[in-house]
């Protein structure tokens, strides 16, 4: 089975995806480069996710899924389920390992589980692979329509006004599978003229504002600025902030929300100057096993990525550093989350459950 | 007249001063290079407070009265002041045009301006010059002793208990003549034996905490850790810190303190968390012509120091950047300000007026 992906929507993706072959495009890079990597291997699609090659839930997820698909493909054609089984199982576990905070991974995982189950022993890894890979661009597809309603839903709830708005990390589409979840309703409201201005966290230690949600913006006109993550105050207390909007990599069944490190300060800050906060996600993110936020395993990343800039160490060598990926925003502080459903408000652990009802 | 900088304790200021002769060590290049540049013109002193070879409100302010110091000294010695006076003044207002912010340094040029307001028209350069230097030599033994009492009031202050204190940019050795102001209130109780941990925010774009003051913690063995300035507030819902301590480039009448951007975003956490918020400063950072915070200029510096790292764009190259240098924090979110004469209390509008009365 071919999958071609060639409109201009999928060009905003960061993956694509053909007959066994993934292909990321390498956002350690970016922007100053446009670098896309090939995979044909599990193991290598792996590290591109532990090494954040990809990065952002929705796209960790779909990465995720494509992974069982390349490996699926590696295997015999002719051969049968009941020999790749014991590979699948292995796969499955060592696309669990990469990064523990993002639950849309382990949805992800559980999807292509849930279908490998229907699966007979004696079933021909050729419709195997053709029936993971299915599912996998299913999943990326559908992915991209969420984000696509995430946007609509979030521009129609925040109103008719001229906004300035403040984003930390990038949740755009090079988070996703494209168009992404806050930065899809920053693109919905300037679809419809509503964005005065977009303020970018530029989100240390990896500088995914300034290197990714820069990027994504100037690539499609909106107006921005790129700020220190720190200065996110100062702008709120100057009046110059009218909604703060972020991306989520788990959300718990109370609406405690994790996702990247500063994140739990903005929002502490916009109950500070009563600015609205909220959060943009799937539902692919919520993780209603979980009653609050502090179940969510919070990944910490290692020092050098605090110590070392290009190579060169901006501390002590040894300086001990703590470097957590994520914090968690408890719903208390949340003004409104934004689903491919509708934008469920206060009070969270009841609105969120009727939406899995 | 030969002043030597030779005991431990001058070592660790960032400026050494002999015979018109002043020598800087390159804050930008600290910690994986001490390399010390020499000045013997006032321009150069000049750019050296710009580009932020020196910085630190105390800091800045020495480097200013030694700045006139180097001008007085390559004046004919044999001159006499009536010749010289109108380029003392071009030196004072180009030392002025430095940097807005931290009001030591005006501080310093009204000492030296007082002095030689009082010099005859006939007075010889080799006396004006020694005069000169001698004030700039006991302004800057001066803050060396200031800090001292401000480590010993804020640690009596603080109490008997171990602490874990966070600390924004540095207010250390080498953001005055030596010891520090905040980092001078941690030097202090770590002699008590009261330091459990200080978490260093890295201070976004200059990185001064992970360069600056994580080597001088290093250098004494304090416990520390490097965080994101941005993981500072999920510190404080871990329940992590007991206190906050920074410094000041300027502090209004009413107790507002301007200080590096980022300051206000911990001030704001602090309160929601009910973590002390302490500002430590000398009484030459106070301003008492002004009212409030909002009469403080904020310096706004080059967007290239957002938008490069290691000489690479990490945003697009055309990407509009908002880089304020400080912030403001309401005198409201402050617990105290640590004085060389006290730590003052709410209501600041009357403890420090009192202070200087």
């Amino acid at each position: 089975m071919l999958v071609h992906y060639r409109d201009e929507e999928a060009m905003r993706s960061p993956m694509q995806y053909e007959g066994g072959v993934l292909r990321l495009i390498d956002q350690r890079l970016l922007p100053s480069e446009a670098r896309w990597l090939t995979f044909t291997e599990l193991e290598t699609v792996a590290q591109a996710i532990e090494n954040m090659i990809v990065r952002g839930a929705p796209a960790i997820g779909c990465t995720a899924a494509f992974g069982l698909a390349v490996d699926a493909w590696a295997a015999d054609p002719r051969s049968t389920w009941d020999s790749y089984s014991p590979r699948f199982e292995q796969a499955v576990l060592r696309l669990a390992r990469t990064r523990p905070t993002a639950v849309n991974l382990f949805f992800a995982l559980d999807r292509v589980k849930a279908l490998a189950s229907g699966f007979s022993q004696g079933l021909l890894m050729e419709q195997v692979r053709t029936e993971i890979e299915t599912l996998a661009i299913a999943l990326h597809k559908g992915d991209l329509e969420t984000c696509k309603a995430i946007g609509r839903n979030g521009a129609a709830h925040v109103g008719g006004r001229s906004l300035r708005v403040l984003t930390h990390c990038n949740a755009g589409a090079l988070a996703t599978a494209g168009y992404g979840t806050a930065l899809g309703v920053i693109r919905a409201l300037h679809e419809r003229g509503q964005i005065e201005i977009v303020y970018v966290d530029e989100t240390r230690p990896w500088l995914q504002g300034a290197r990714l949600t820069a990027f994504e913006l100037a690539s499609e006109n909106i107006p921005y600025k790129v700020i220190a993550d720190s200065a996110a105050a100062y702008l709120m207390q100057l009046s110059k902030i009218d909604m703060i909007v972020v991306g989520a990599d788990r959300i718990a069944a109370n609406g405690d929300a994790a996702n990247k490190i500063g994140t739990y300060s903005l929002a502490v800050n916009a109950a500070h100057h009563g600015v609205d906060f909220y959060v943009a996600a799937p539902l692919s993110t919520f993780d209603m096993m979980l009653e609050g936020g502090h179940m969510i395993p919070v990944e910490e990343r290692h020092g050098d990525e605090i110590r070392l800039t290009a190579g060169r160490y901006m501390t002590p060598r040894e300086a001990a550093v703590w470097n957590p990926s994520f914090d968690v925003t408890p719903a208390s502080l949340i003004s409104g989350i934004i689903t491919e459903r509708g934008v469920l408000t206060k009070p969270f652990d009841r609105t969120i459950v009727s939406l899995f009802q």
